[in-house]
């Protein structure tokens, strides 16, 4: 068979059936106002006798589609459903879309190689014009991906971990430290951690971090624990760290996230011990549950909504070409506040 | 101008040109497995010199198009980020898309004017085979879209707000009057409720409930304060509810959803009051948090994740024109844990 590409319908041709101005056509189709309720329809009619629809051609006319940005995350439902970080996250990516008319095409995968394949087919099928790659890992296969398609994204992750791709990233490194530091500063000597997935980047960078300051410092006891980021598992883990001896426990903790803090002051109450008296704990993110809680919880803070929307800003500075090289949003810093003191003895 | 609608290219001409059959065309657009890689990318080049893409004939060749469904949002983002609720009922629909294969496209919104032109923009567009209608207010015009355009919607609301439209959604009142009832059977007479946002029409159902129940049991003092739903606007509330004198304030208070109950556990121990000794809490919707305050906060519980994938369901249903009546989902029980108790006297 020998075809040759069949003539496009362009917008040209729908404003000249509707007999109005492709500005027009455009008008209706990005709903602004300006026009008669019987304009947009008849404008309306024309696309669909001509089976014209903006989300064919908007890609050829404007150069690159940008009212859909695809997002594919590689974790359970009902993980994802409890984690605050994701869903500020996500808030802060549809702040920004939301001021450019535009819509996150979120899925749940349940792989790497299943998340590759959705986003080829977003990508091929012009469904999205351009994509946020999260939760990176250790030979992660979507900077190939990337280069093989030609798809504008931007990485969320350390250049360390994204393979050349434009990246936004936090400095978790920097943040475990002085989490750490603080901790030992207030004259902590067995210090814990509860981390989160194991298999991902960002994980095993603050696992790095947090040997590297516990070493400099020369704790007496050091301890890392890999959860996946759930309130039981935060649970579970705080339980088997307090349930030593008092002189062979941690005197503070560290969490990966604020939920699994949340649920370790939760244990604290329940095995008799007093926070900040008997066990300091530190959170992670700093959503508005470290304010809720009796007594509030110490958390590195850092601005999650504000870091998904430079996410979507410099999203949309590769879609249309502009300047928007790989930088860091500003590193969580430290907020004290009731779940952290001194040590007892 | 008298153009002829130009003549589609269709998945046929796809597969002649790659020389494999239309469903291996089918295959590669659905990333399934068994195509050689070298297949795949002969589909996709046949695919991108024809100028065709599934996006443009999905629904035109599969009656309707369903690996896309639509979510617009009217909410601000902060407050979205805040709320487990949305991010549970999100986890939920996405748990049922996965399984499809299908991908929520997800927009915030300012208004339902907003709304009603995104959804009009996506279903012409034919960037979605249906979508999934929230938070309908009084006079919501919807319904009406929903007919004008002939879209595949479900609505989350009680029948009474949606229009006609096939509905999904949660018995309030039933759950408000259990709530009140199991109050006053601990012994408590002057019970408040810190409610949601006062426009939203399930919000003024419960309100109706409320004021209902606390008639039939001859409350002597009966509260409801509204509010945006985010835990600041809980503290406020509470703390307004709880500066009366101790004879002139409530014993009891019910929340419209878990983050203003945990708030409102933080402002009773800031004002010195002791739960639920002194005054008795009762959360709504029964996320995590829940569990993982101390004292644990009793609520009134029901399967937000489970809500959303039955919603997803009937949508699928919907769409491709099956079953799909409109039905509640298991109505909100009570669960009793430590934060409520008689009152003192």
């Amino acid at each position: 068979m020998t075809a040759t590409p069949a003539p496009r319908v362009t917008i040209k041709d729908v404003a000249a059936r509707a007999g109005v101005s492709k500005g027009a056509v455009s008008l209706a189709f990005n709903h602004k106002p300006g026009l008669s309720e019987a304009t947009r329809d008849r404008i309306f009619l024309a696309a669909r006798e001509l089976g014209w629809s903006p989300s064919l051609t908007a890609r050829t006319l404007a150069g690159s589609r940008v009212d859909v940005v695809g997002l594919a995350v590689c974790r359970p439902a009902r993980v994802l459903g409890l984690e605050p970080w994701y869903m500020e996250f996500v808030s802060g990516v549809e702040s920004v879309l939301a001021e450019h008319s535009s819509s996150l095409l979120l899925r749940l995968v349940r792989n790497m190689d299943e998340e590759v394949g959705v986003q080829e087919t977003w990508w091929r099928g012009r469904q999205i014009g351009g994509s946020i790659l999260v939760d990176f890992r250790a030979d992660d296969p979507r900077a190939a991906m990337t280069q093989r398609l030609g798809m504008p994204v931007v990485a969320v992750g350390h250049p360390s971990l994204t393979g050349g791709l434009t990246s936004v990233w936090t400095d978790d490194a920097t943040a475990v430290t002085e989490a750490v530091r603080y901790l030992a500063a207030l004259g902590h000597r067995r210090i814990a951690r509860v981390g989160g997935a194991a298999d991902l980047g960002h994980t095993a960078i603050r696992t790095a971090a947090f040997d590297e300051a516990a070493g400099a410092l020369a704790l007496a006891g050091a301890w890392q624990v890999a959860t996946d980021f759930s309130g039981d598992a935060g649970a579970r883990a705080t339980r088997s760290l307090l349930t030593a001896a008092p002189a062979d426990r941690p005197t503070a903790i560290v969490y990966d996230n604020d939920i699994m803090a949340v649920a370790g002051l939760s244990v604290a109450a329940e095995m008799g011990l007093r926070v900040p008296e008997d066990v300091s704990l530190l959170a992670w993110d700093d959503s508005q549950l470290c304010r809720l809680t009796h007594p509030t919880l110490s958390a590195m803070s850092h601005d999650v909504h504000g870091f998904g929307a430079e996410v979507a800003r410099t999203l949309f500075s590769v879609i249309t070409g502009g300047e928007a090289g790989s930088h860091p949003v500003p590193t969580p810093v430290l907020t004290p506040r009731g779940s952290t003191a001194p040590p007892k003895s």
